[in-house]
């Protein structure tokens, strides 16, 4: 049973690496690179942040240990630039959810790693959101945009939510897959009611 | 009396913080980012360069340990856009005098902590420049600016003033106070000229 | 005749570094900065790459036990900014060829330091790859250019080759110099290849 949760946890991990990569592919896309611009952006994007949070922490890099995450990077990026007319033809939040999912289980994951590290609540908080948001905002500097992540709808916001509720849960004494649960499913309502919403923060000026 | 020092060190730290973290908060509302940018980016200003000194001298990055930066950012990035009035109020060199003050401080404090973990007095002045700008740096990378410290007034090259002044004055056989106050002294000395009478260096092109 | 070899590969690294630190300084010109913006522009280019390398697989970064190569970096500035218009006066290709023979060495030299801290042969290509382009990346990136290695002359593409090109000849038996020289002689190859014929792969558009 617990077996088969960690198995699940995995394929999960390795489907939000494959949303990220993507995402790395259509703005490479956007940009006219080459393939390995493509496949640079794509790897940029999806290990990013949980290769600065593994630094931050302590840790060495996951993908150093176990390269299926750069095996999924690369077949990503192959068949991205295969199929680009695939997403024109999926409707329009198809990678939203998908990416609101992945982003779910990154933040979740990132603020677990952090807590086994020995970190207080609070930066495991905020190595949840660097998991999350850090590579796409790579991603967006490598491209000259201001970083998305930090103007889009919720998407940063989502994030620290998601890493409250589960350390929160954890502190209630709530076991670690029901605190997986309920982050999880707070940082997917936040994102999907701001997807279809089109619902942002009031922005801050001067 | 030395504990009455460490404390002085420790509140100047914890100001700088708050300073650099203001920088990134009036660039955010620049940009008309949402509450969430402007903490991200407060953050990066305050913490970037004294994270990525840690990591390079291989010690865990300060804020993991003490999270009372954090909140410093946090309560910084609240004020700053309640009070977004204020700077304009303010007479034009209240918030370079006080980067400046800053600045010092956390130069000579990357110097001494790079010194501690053993390294080269050349790789302890590296450290402190570091510390000082890479915040700063990344904050402009961030905003699709060419990083000021590289153009502005003088601004990098008094960091290397300082880091040469405090590690030039422990040679010396100085102790560790005289040199950070003897450093202090320089680099603030360097950037108030710069500030007011707009020097910079010659800047070369091709 | 060990020894000789090493002393050979530590001058050519050397000599990387000066050719890596001198595209920084003519970046650097471009964008009209000062003396320290030079400097910095061209550490950033020199060691990026091998620093960034050093983190992800632990180890201390290299210019911080052994300060020669920031000495370089100090030495190719300074004379970079006297001889403004000596790159004028040398034909077209001269840095160029410079520019690949110092990539080639920095890929074998990252892929093996990969290997000795026990990676794998994928990551270690993916570390040869990374301290030959990252400094190029972060150097365009503080001046606000889509990294040019990205969409530039068949360029990852040749680290990417000369990094399985000597795991590949390890993997077959081949003693480490061996190894190297079949891989740089494939790098070199295909870089002075695309260098005179203007090689790019197909770029990907959506």
């Amino acid at each position: 049973m617990n077996n088969l949760i960690e198995h699940l946890i995995y394929g999960l991990d390795l489907f939000g690496t494959a949303i990220f990569a993507l995402s790395g592919v259509l703005m490479a896309g956007r940009l006219r690179m080459d393939a390995i611009g493509v496949i640079v952006l794509a790897a940029v994007t999806a290990i990013g942040g949980g290769t600065i949070r593994d630094l931050l922490i302590g840790a060495r890099p996951f993908w150093i240990q176990n390269t299926t995450y750069l095996w999924v990077i690369l077949g990503t990026a192959g068949l991205g630039m295969l199929l680009t007319r695939l997403p024109k033809r999926l409707p329009w939040y198809t990678l939203p959810l998908a990416d609101a999912l992945g982003l779910a289980l990154f933040v979740v994951i990132g603020a677990q790693k952090a807590l086994s590290f020995g970190t207080s609540n609070m930066v495991a908080v905020v190595m949840g959101v660097i998991t999350g948001v850090a590579g796409g905002m790579i991603r967006d500097m490598l491209a000259r945009e201001v970083p998305l992540v930090l103007q889009k709808e919720i998407y940063a916001t989502a994030c620290i939510v998601g890493g409250i509720l589960y350390t929160g849960s954890l502190e209630l004494g709530l076991g670690a897959l029901p605190a997986m649960l309920i982050s999880m499913v707070g940082l997917l309502a936040l994102r999907i009611t701001a997807i279809f919403r089109h619902l942002s923060l009031p922005t801050f000026s001067l």
